[in-house]
């Protein structure tokens, strides 16, 4: 058995992430961290857990080495603390954001201050394994990934990798995101009678998740839009672009298909008729995969390109257990199994 | 026009309360507090009132008098300022739970503390203006209603006033509530991914609210039991009960037509066909109406009594502007017509 | 009194028109037919005009004349029977999609059909008072008006009017929708298990409302996108545009002030605190605001522009009934004061 | 491998039943059946098995004989075909209502019809492991379970195994259940607009699923009253009953002690402090836990009992799986390991 902690495992990734160890047939966890939970059960915070799990939270302070070392914090802390982390840890997974940007000039534009560790920031593969499944295989470092990032990139990986987009154009891309994604820690706004029924937008463009695009997509003139509407797990991503002279539906099909063949979480959803006939976040909670839609308005090259995921699963600890198992030349989908609920 | 003041108009029942001074034809708004928001456009806080208002918050310390002063603060403060709050207004109508019990011990029992103002207990009518009309009409001060009371209170109501209960058998009130009885501050079990979807029991007995029911239907043997359930705005109380031997389903519509004969508030829902067939609270945001409905298991004397309300409409907000109403001699349904939504 | 009826009242748009014609001060409402619903109280279909009125559905066959004749039909109905309506209505306000296109080839287009009273097209007046106030006041007929046209048309009118936008570069308009809008007949999609919790596209491009933007905004390069999401009342329109070289944060400002200024449904919101910092659909339910809000990427003169609304008041009844107040001369907002909930 | 075909797969019980069929590791799925849908791809309907499996729904005309044979048809198709199917499958199991019932003069009491294969009746082991555990060992046919009956008789359970109530007393029963209780076919009321945010009592008493608590239970002055709130799975039974004379909290920890022991899918939450201190449905989409919790007011001997499940699995799939194991003589936990998310 690979020996595993996790660090910061109170909030939604960090207990996303617990689960899916402790049903994983090659993974023993050997302790979960929370300064502000120490001694309590990891159930009281994640009720799902109860009957599964006789874990308590443990004192950071108190880590000992393990094979492979979760970080699950708040952005900002991981860099602070790399170094006594990697003694931890010979292969560290980090779910924020601390080390998803290669250059340390553009982490400094989008994250508005200096990077604490920068040359940390070469050691780490970027975290979705459907950019970056080869270097994986020989990591040590993976990072984490943003979900609203992770929904547009994969939304316009098909794309992108088949050279189908007009980059001349701007990529406009809006996501609709559920409420699990502002994290455990609540505020006014997430407040239930506010909070409920709202489609409410919170970012008009200008979010951070945008230099993971711009990073991993190559692409510049891109923008993401974001708006939170009634649901607790979900991001749909929906991206407006040009696709180049020529392109057509059929084309579009074959670089999703390829996309579909080349990736286990991958799925098409285009459907002619029933009721899911597009990709929807709804059936992912709980799922690992991503569905993939796009419609190509063939008249002026408009195309709608879709990808759906649930934030907790593809959007952050899924892929970070995807990321583990491909480190660790294990199978890619193993402790991934869970299909998502219908109805739901 | 009859000038009226708010004393604590951030929360959800102030808000509502100003909303519905605000468009009452006979009464002019002069000052809305708060303490933590004084100098702040009230539309702000309650952005339904966005170009309908251009009042901001007042210091509570820098009130005039006024005809009617309305208090919607937290429960336990109006009891330590009573005797200033007199001071600025001759009428006096409050929201909290600070003077809806008649019995100065009766109130130590319910909210484990002496009361600060004993002597003002006796001052205030009950504010359900089905139980006390004829004295609303002569009285100086007026007491809010629990939102969960009064649901259960309008449930009872047609069954006690008929004297068809057998009150030796317990009754059992089961409420099912929506997130806005919770207040305007939130806290880490109204945080949205925790509070959305649930079915969630938060008090198996011994609620506060229970002391009105036992005040006002003269109940001994009776208990509450709440849930809150996704939803916003409104509570469905059902109550559980023995009809005295030989009472029937005609009985009961007899009892349940007076009530609704007497007061114009009351509704009589029970359908034998659509989907509304029974009350729901559903329809009635924002709308002042307890709707009941009940069904009699004639084999057994089992009956179930339903009420639903508006919590903070009917059960708060709605119910103190009828007061105010009938305080003035005014007519009973003033500014409370709107009727709600379908759908919603 | 002016006398009016609505053929057609059994569907949400009817259902609305019905509560608000009620309550309207000037209006009495004569009929309101449903054919498969004759003979039945009105209330059963819309509970909360329970104890409001005794109306019942009339048959469509027995309608008298009266000053305004309302169409709530389904798309498609009126246009057969026009001939026939203008002789019980001297003026008509259609809600319905028949006459809100002025070309017959353009409505050929967007329906794939011919029109069946092509003649009758240049009778009506779209039914936008934002954007036709003037000829209302002299006209006889009045268009219904999509609920996504209106959100999408408000949104653009600013821009439009002050000439800010560079109509070379394409515009795409994201929409998200409650599941009112599909209107009072269910389908297997709309069974709530399959609807709840949904973040579902169901038009990329080519919907029909599109018709009403291109022909009221006089744009062409436009883009519709619908994406149903959960709640049932409400329309955020999010417009993605290019402004002109030049034009700042400060321009914008004062083209939407200006919008504000001239029309009394229309709300600016841009807060820099508190939760409603952007317009939102959530709190606009049962009212006829239209809340617009902006934001200028001035880096690359993208600006992103928002329209929220009640689909069944502002997008179809409210707007309605707005339309009736011009043509008879009355003031614009009777009967349409309710200010919307806070919360809910 | 252990082959097994589903009648009726594509409603949601049978739906539920393929996703942990295909995942349990003891069972190949041979064939499913549907009669509206032969030839289609199960995932059209079950969108979440997508890229899980190419099985099409099977002509039921054309099913082969397999080791275990379940029926998730709607109620009362089974009976009239048992002689048919027990030639298909040695071993069956069946979701619906049909063989629940023992005795063939109770069956017609609360079903009001005779039933069509009484001499089947008591061939068939009611469905629930938590009680006829050492009976499935041996057993061949096993009866479904009502999701409303399961939920109450787990929340008596300990009590009544432990011989606490005082059954002089009545029982009253009140469940608040998801949208998913009704079914994968839709009907007015069940439209979105309508279903969501409901708090709406469809059945005050006399339900069919009482006749499965008074069979399985011994109890007979119980009543079962239901209430459809704003969720799609779930379920929470909350039992109002007295106890016997005398008997303390701590009696009833140690028979809600017992129960969890012997059962591994229940689990009791009763918490001091956190969100999740009761049971709730909402954290069990998915899993086959039960969780039962219990406040006794020990003033009067009033118990409140609940158990919480979601009515998919536990109240149907699950449970038949769980059956399926115990029949087999595997674990009993296989292939029902999923723990359920949080937050959801």
């Amino acid at each position: 058995m690979t020996s595993a902690s996790i660090i910061g495992g109170s909030g939604y990734g960090g207990g996303e992430l617990l689960r899916l160890l402790l049903d994983h047939p090659n993974v023993e966890v050997k302790q979960v961290t929370s300064r502000s939970r120490m001694g309590e059960y990891v159930y009281q915070t994640h009720p799902n857990l109860r009957k599964r799990t006789q874990l308590k939270f443990s004192d950071p302070s108190q880590l000992e080495p393990v094979d492979i070392l979760f970080l699950a914090q708040p952005h900002g802390q991981a860099q602070h603390n790399i170094e006594e982390y990697a003694k931890l840890g010979t292969k560290i997974i980090d779910l924020a954001a601390d080390f998803r940007l290669r250059d340390e000039a553009f982490y400094e534009k989008w994250y508005g201050e200096k990077h604490a560790a920068p040359a940390w920031l070469s050691k780490f593969v970027y975290g979705l394994p459907e950019l970056h499944r080869a270097e994986m295989a020989t990591a040590s470092h993976i990072s984490g990934v943003g979900c609203n990032a992770t929904a547009s990139n994969l939304a316009l990986l098909p794309l992108v990798k088949a050279d189908l987009i007009d980059l001349n154009s701007s990529i406009i891309i809006e996501l609709k995101v559920g409420s699990s994604e502002g994290g455990a820690e609540g505020n006014s706004a997430s407040h239930h009678p506010e909070r409920a029924s709202v489609i409410r937008t919170f970012s008009s463009f200008g979010h951070r998740h945008t230099a993971e695009v711009i990073q991993e997509m190559g692409v510049t003139n891109v923008s993401l839009t974001m708006t939170a509407v009634d649901l607790v797990r979900g991001v749909l991503a929906t991206a407006h672009a040009k696709v180049k002279q020529g392109v057509t539906t059929k084309d579009l099909w074959k670089a999703y298909r390829v996309a579909a063949n080349e990736n286990p979480f991958i799925r098409i959803v285009k459907e002619q008729r029933g009721i899911y006939r597009v990709p929807e976040p709804k059936i992912l909670a709980g799922s690992n995969y991503a569905d993939l839609g796009f419609e190509l308005d063939e008249s002026n090259g408009h195309i709608v390109s879709m990808c759906a995921i649930d934030n907790l699963m593809k959007g952050a600890s899924g892929s970070a257990v995807q990321c583990m198992n491909l480190m660790m030349g294990w199978d890619e989908t193993l402790g991934l199994e869970f299909p998502g609920l219908h109805p739901i």
